[in-house]
């Protein structure tokens, strides 16, 4: 059994990456060929034409569609084809996969699973995104050489920070505040408030807070099974602890999309958005050099760790107590995949 | 089963690149080191020494044979073990396997089955090679990561060059001419006339037709399992379709030697015979390039056609009207190698 | 059944490349991180936390041992889990494989079998290491990609030197004095004498010996399963042979100690040792020059062997008279692989 839940939208592909050319990528496994199709929509095919399984992503998009490089046959967004040259009739298995898109928080969102089941309620919620008073640093991805798993722990677990950021984020003093928990059927979110001390650093360069003390909450979301929001909020202290509030104080919003591309590798999608510095491009181009480089610290330790797994045949010796989250988190994501695997069964008898 | 028919002369390795070290080509699935031996006939064996599975390509070319690089055991060209370093006797199994070669056409030409089967009769014929008004480019070679069956179909399929030669030879007018077919038992040819047209603008480059129309004749031929041959034919309109007729308009005599190395690459020989600007060397270089450049857009496309091939375990999901001739070709490859498995399991019995 | 022999001292590193940071080397199949740990005693582990498996050899030696890179857990030389951040109590599962080590002749040496069984009484023995008269050239380590028994069969065998070594060491007038042979439980020797012969170029360079005619003994000293010694001794010629009266002489002993990497690659450590031009750094310089290319041609021999071995499915098709020393040896280690296969199974009863 794979480790990916199908019934789900993925993040596919940037917009800005979908330009004139066929755009491919593997996802869950599968190659697939991201284009726009004559109207402008966006649509995706399985990356292999169905006659001798040349990759589309070979081809050229022309009026028709998406044409084969090598025979010319055309394809239209929904895996039909249109045109065959040199020949009439269309036979009934010229069909490629097709695969439904959703545009939306300038991403091309994928639905691997049941096409009938690809309901654009079901996209996630990215409060903020695109409101006045908020700045977007968006477009983030790197390609992570690790089990998308592995990436999910580390994103609901601040306790790495001390040891693999040490060059970037990382915060010693950080070391051993004790973190809640909660879930719902949706996502786990583990948090800690840090109350009544002085701003850090770098929310000193933010703001003046002249000798006002804060507090300053960390939530770590996990939505099952492919995103995470980290909440950063720096308030006044003592303030009580509202949305409304949050937003008065420094409050930084980082989104990770995780989408396998196979059982051993994971392409990582990010945005952030801020409440303050709203238009300081040099601010946000500070910034995105720091989430590259803090992302890349995490890729090394995954990529090694996914090495290791690999060889040993197992992922995990021994379990502490900062793994209750990520367990929890895991926990969903297996009852999700085991329900879909159970329920395919089913339909298969 | 392998894909592949051992009882046929195949191409090893061009004269020119057979020189004072021994020469290495894994061919069939087999690593072959050829050489010249002591006469200067040219010599094949198992690229192994029985010793301890050194190869031999790492050796040298001695007065008695090719000697191995690692305890300098000698072999003859038949794979006989000829001297042993420090020991007289020679024991029985100090023997590599020895393949037929035979040189024609620049070429040294190898049987990779079974030795007393391999009569210079079946050689290729390659006609006006050597003639006087004929013009050679020799010594093509590509190496072609897919598996030769792929490559068989892209020679038998004028379709294809619409779109993949965009670059180089491709021609957007040829689309939709029809193409007859006729086979043998030794070949299979697909092919097409342009009756009384303009001449091209690469025919006006090399004479001068003042307002004269052309015949165009393009025959593809596939001689199973290994040779292709491409006859571009121009010639005054009208004029009864002979051999005799042929030669007194330009022509063009392209061949292809596919020689499997593995089940996923195919070393790809190449020569090339004209009837005009005979001793034009610029010429000759341009049209060299031109056709490497070619040959390079079809190794493109077949490449990921293998990967993508591999991958699904399929090598085509839909078959169209231009697959005629090569689906022919396949099939009697197919009956071939069958056809040998058969005798083969016969005399195993 | 793998080709290794576990219950044995094998070199693991020099000690001068174990410093500041965490040594990192696959040995006999497991991946193993070596260190000193807060006393300066050389430790072993397996090379992965027990926790998520990250390599241990991404984190950092801290006061209180090896620090994972990952989330801080600290572990002793012994594998014991020392200090987990933020978290009081340690699992007993949180702990690490550990392997004896032995310091000597400038190498940490590695015990991966059975830890009880570890005595330093069976470290290997080097006679006049250390020794004033004696100089030193050590630290020398090539990888081999092959398996170490055809690393032991080359290093037991004489013959290849003329063929392999044309370059560097080679001599042809050597091609065909005969061998002898002996053998105790520990080691097998293969040596030859040239007596009463002018002594060679190089001893000439070293050496005045006006006119006068030496004895040149070659002795190829293999002790299983991983250890090899030549003995080289140029002395006057008629003179008793006792060790005393090598000494006399010039002598050089060139040692090698395999560590197999894998099945299919070797760790290849080597030092030398000579009794003439004591503290000549140049001469010194020279001769690591010398050596450091003899092994690698032997390694290009090797790699290729082990390529073509594999493909073949096994590593030898026929013996020659040269095989007879190499032979005894491979059959001693055999057997002792065997010997420590069967307690095993004994064991597991």
């Amino acid at each position: 059994m794979s480790s990916f839940a199908r019934n789900q939208w993925y993040a596919a592909a940037w917009l800005s990456e979908i330009g004139d050319v066929p755009f491919g990528r593997r996802i869950l496994g599968e190659p697939v060929v991201i284009f726009r199709d004559p109207e402008g929509k966006i649509c995706a095919l399985m990356d292999r034409c169905p006659h001798r399984l040349v990759p589309l992503t070979m081809g050229t998009l022309t009026e028709r569609g998406l044409q084969c490089g090598y025979h010319g046959m055309v394809f239209d967004g929904g895996g039909r084809c249109v045109h065959i040259p040199g020949q009439d009739m269309i036979p009934p298995r010229a069909v490629v996969r097709s695969y439904p898109i959703a545009e939306r928080y300038g991403m091309a969102w994928i639905w691997m699973g049941e096409a009938e089941r690809a309901d654009p309620a079901l996209l996630p919620h990215i409060p903020h995104y695109g409101d006045e008073g908020w700045e977007l640093i968006g477009d983030g991805y790197q390609h992570h050489p690790s089990n998308y798993l592995n990436i999910v722990e580390n994103l609901m677990d601040p306790a790495h920070t001390t040891f693999v950021h040490k060059q970037t984020i990382g915060n010693p003093a950080a070391k051993s505040e004790p973190v809640k928990m909660e879930k719902t059927d949706d996502y786990i979110v583990a948090y800690r408030w840090l109350h009544n001390s002085p701003p850090s650093p770098m929310d000193k360069q933010i703001k003046d807070f002249g000798d006002q003390q804060v507090d300053r909450g960390q939530f770590f979301y996990y939505y099952i099974p492919s995103m995470s929001r980290v909440d950063i909020i720096t308030m006044p202290a003592g303030l009580e602890k509202t949305e409304e509030n949050f937003n008065k104080g420094l409050r930084n919003n980082s989104y990770k999309f995780l989408t396998p591309e196979t059982e051993t590798a994971t392409h990582f999608f990010w945005l952030h958005l801020r409440n303050y510095k709203v238009g300081d491009r040099a601010w946000s181009e500070r910034m995105h050099g720091v989430f590259e480089k803090t992302f890349l610290e995490d890729r090394d330790i995954e990529m090694a760790m996914q090495c290791s797994q690999d060889e040993a045949g197992v992922r995990q010796f021994v379990a502490l107590e900062i793994d209750r989250a990520p367990t929890v988190a895991l926990r969903m994501i297996d009852r999700m995949v085991r329900n879909e695997a159970a329920a395919e069964a089913v339909a298969a008898e």
